[in-house]
């Protein structure tokens, strides 16, 4: 089964590739000013740019997790994610729980799998 | 690859398949005047139920992942777990963490991984 | 699909193989005298353990799920982490959030999943 690795550095990968299945890694924003809605845009876009570089798209997401460092900024993340996701014949299954992430202004952190 | 959603609406799916690999949604109760155990018995009927949505059933899980809102609720839900699993020739590999879940009356959320 | 389930009991199991992925429980340390990077290096060595009862190794991860029990913790776990990865060409995706773990003195708990 052959492994291919996009974006690595010592630490992780940006965005894994075997047997079909596509594996992000947990996702943060880089701009901390930004509110949970915003957090939520830019994190999002980055994994459709990761999943455009596997030859795959967020139609073909089968899991995501997402992890908020307050679980009141879910109903903001879900507005963002709701447009992005665009309807049910696309939407993966999810958990979404609270956690501390790396830095107290990181408001949202998500991982997806999607197949090829 | 085909992607089967079973009951989705805009923003999840509660159970998906691809390629012969079955993941639900993390399973959240609907009683939350239940204790810990009733409310692990409740998640696990819906797993049971989602899991047979997709032909396969606790005998073919390979993974779970088990947040509770206060990690003192662990034996708890292991006594109502232990019994659902059936012996070690089910037993999935399994991580267990605390994490404040959608509401605070919600004590435990499990999200299971099976093979068909 | 054939399932094979390492060193089971009736809660949980080590590894489980199926389809060629491999995927290993949550990995909790043993010796809680350690600090962070003592108990990294325990669990780590343990995940090299697992691995190689179903045939495989650490350059064949594809994702890892870490949970500190305080994110402060992030920086140690992480030179540990960085030194067994062994470099970019074997570096999964990731995602270390902070969760309380079952015994207040575990910092750290990993779960890998592989392929063979």
């Amino acid at each position: 089964m052959v492994i291919v690795r996009h974006e690595a550095n010592k630490v992780y990968a940006k965005v894994v590739e075997a047997n079909g299945v596509v594996t992000t890694a947990g996702i943060i924003p880089s701009d901390l000013s930004r509110d949970a809605k915003g957090q939520t845009a830019e994190v999002l876009a980055e994994i459709d740019r990761l999943l455009a570089l596997c030859g795959t798209n967020k139609s073909r997401i089968t899991s995501a997790s997402i992890w908020l460092n307050d679980i009141r900024h879910r109903e903001a993340m879900n507005e963002v994610w709701i447009d992005w996701v665009g309807g049910e014949a696309n939407a993966p299954v999810r958990a979404c729980v609270e956690a501390k992430l790396v830095d107290p202004r990181m408001l949202v952190e998500i991982q997806v799998i999607a197949v090829k």
